[in-house]
């Protein structure tokens, strides 16, 4: 089994994303050589952070650190505002390297912060949730959320380089692990019928916090991530937005109900959504398989939190995506098991009936 | 004369940059289809914002305006989330064009609010200002500040489009033509022995607000920069570096004293300073041409609020500056009339010796 994966995005520097216990050392010294590093990491993670930091010392003569706190309310200008007045203070020059050690939030804001920090400073990924891991460390997409909504702001910033190690996956809450696995499953579904059926397979077990045999699934996801972004690195073909299956309704869903509900969490019922949507549509017939899945989906029915979003409200949410132009939204559906597709065509009537039906 | 001087950025798509009286029209003619235009301008501009929206509404099918308050509290962070979350409210996406109407702080500010919104749209610059029509329009530097100092946080995203309309200038107060003249001496001075003796001959009467000739001067200045940022777009070789002759001590200047000096008016002083160091240094030789301009800034003195700056004061700023690492600070100095080099050796005692010669 491969320990790393090369990122190569068109016209950019490819970059290595490192899976695997102990990952971190080989990772270090693979990285061009720097003067600085400056860790900077979520608190709750702190004994994760101690290990890093020395392994940073062992590697860089001058190490610094920055604890901050996690979630969404680090993704906000005045929060990149601070940590960059805190690298002032430090002194940080563009000789450092930022390291950023959390979840997804932690990535997104000082993937951002590198981004713009004296014009930019390079920054290595240090994902410590699932959700993180098989999703939003890669890519290179950054981005803060203004109270109109989220990622309004941000920046493509590829990372020197992305760790993934299991071990730190450990200490997390059962739900971090259970609510990232609607992304494991958009792969899936998207993309991979042999992940798809591995996941399902194996998805009670996980989603009860039994983190066994996830590393071949994380590793799977990182290689159809670093394929995808590779080849449309700044979002510009529809490639890329084929990764956005199951995110319409799941980030309308997410908006109304955040904090109470996980992106994965919104993302497992976005997926569902997608392929009655693709039925309704005509796109996807009732082969045996999607039946299948249709059954899957089926007994794990929406919470009552969710059940009760009208479906008016929902679609208000949904055409305030950023993707929308013009009151259009293109959804990504399938026309296939793992054969994704763009439609810009759905009625908000047949968004509405949708809702209905899950 | 040409009107067009065309910015090649290394691996970028190249733009143009018009120069002229009412050359707006053919500039917006030029740009590539787009459904919406967004002019943000400075307040203090507004009639010129009529005429440009005018232009505007002839090509687009569709304008938003947005006005702001120019000056150094539009470069930070809090103004950027203001704006970003205005141009959410009235629908902006990533289909639509900013056009930046003011000077410099307008261009950092929008320029950055183009490189981050929903990461990345495209803009115009349309500077205002002598100073930001010789110097700051072009070349892709944005950026907003920090309590901690000017210019930590930015991004380079180069415009469009420029255009430097010369009638723009008329309706400004005398002083932000004069103040802009230290940055027109500083390509003389750096590069171009033509363009020095020019805005030499005609620096009393251009000091005293007189327009007249003033065209010849900007274009000259603006071919320097083109060819300047086409060749090192993203500050990487020293080539750029060369931009920053009489910076250094300039940037101290007037981070100690803003806003009670122009950034033009600190720069004068930073080349007079910088002509002295060369000297002293050893680089320079006092060739009758350069005892001539030493006569020039010695019939300018430093105005009394500059003079009571301590030395020690200044070298503290010196080194605070974002390109000094380790303490070290390298000034950009003079081995002949439009002769730059770097030189990262200066001990303090001598930036001391300088600031007590001037």
């Amino acid at each position: 089994m491969t320990s790393r994966i090369l990122v190569r995005p068109k016209g950019l520097p490819s970059y290595p994303v490192w899976i695997g216990q102990g990952r971190l050392k080989t990772a270090l010294a693979a990285l061009p050589h720097g003067q600085h590093a400056v860790l900077i990491y979520d608190r709750k993670v702190a004994p994760i952070a101690r290990d890093v930091g020395g392994a940073l010392r062992r590697r860089f003569g001058r190490v610094d650190t920055l604890s901050v706190s996690g979630g969404e309310g680090l993704k906000h200008l005045p929060a990149i505002g601070s940590m960059a007045s805190a690298l002032t203070r430090k002194g940080v020059r563009n000789n450092a390297i930022l390291f950023a050690l959390g979840g997804g939030s932690v990535g997104d804001a000082v993937g951002f912060l590198a981004s713009v920090y004296l014009r930019g400073v390079p920054w290595v990924s240090l994902p410590t949730t699932l959700l993180a891991q098989v999703d939003s460390s890669i890519g290179g997409k950054t981005a803060v959320n203004l109270r109109e909504g989220k990622n309004l702001v941000g920046s493509f910033h590829h990372p020197l380089a992305v760790v993934c190690d299991p071990q730190w996956l450990k200490s997390l809450p059962r739900r971090e692990i259970s609510s990232a696995l609607g992304e494991v499953l958009k792969y899936g579904l998207a993309f991979d019928l042999s992940l798809m059926s591995r996941t399902l397979q194996r998805w009670d077990s996980l989603i009860s916090g039994e983190a066994h045999g996830l590393e071949p699934l994380i590793r799977r996801c990182l290689e159809w991530k670093a394929k995808i972004v590779g080849a449309d690195p700044f979002e510009k073909n529809g490639l890329r937005r084929q990764l956005n299956l199951g995110h319409t309704f799941g980030h309308a869903i997410e908006s109304l109900l955040s904090p109470r509900i996980r992106h994965g969490e919104a993302v497992f019922h976005g997926l569902h959504a997608a392929l009655h949507l693709s039925l309704l549509r005509g796109h996807l017939k009732p082969t045996p398989p999607v039946v299948k899945l249709l059954r899957f989906f089926g007994a794990r029915p929406l919470p009552a939190i969710v059940k009760r979003i009208k479906a008016s409200a929902l679609i208000r949410h949904i055409h305030r995506d950023k993707k929308s132009v013009g009151g259009r939204t293109t959804f990504i559906l399938l026309k296939g098991l793992a054969r994704p597709m763009e439609d810009s065509g759905v009625p908000d009537s047949l968004i509405a009936k949708t809702w209905r039906i899950l």
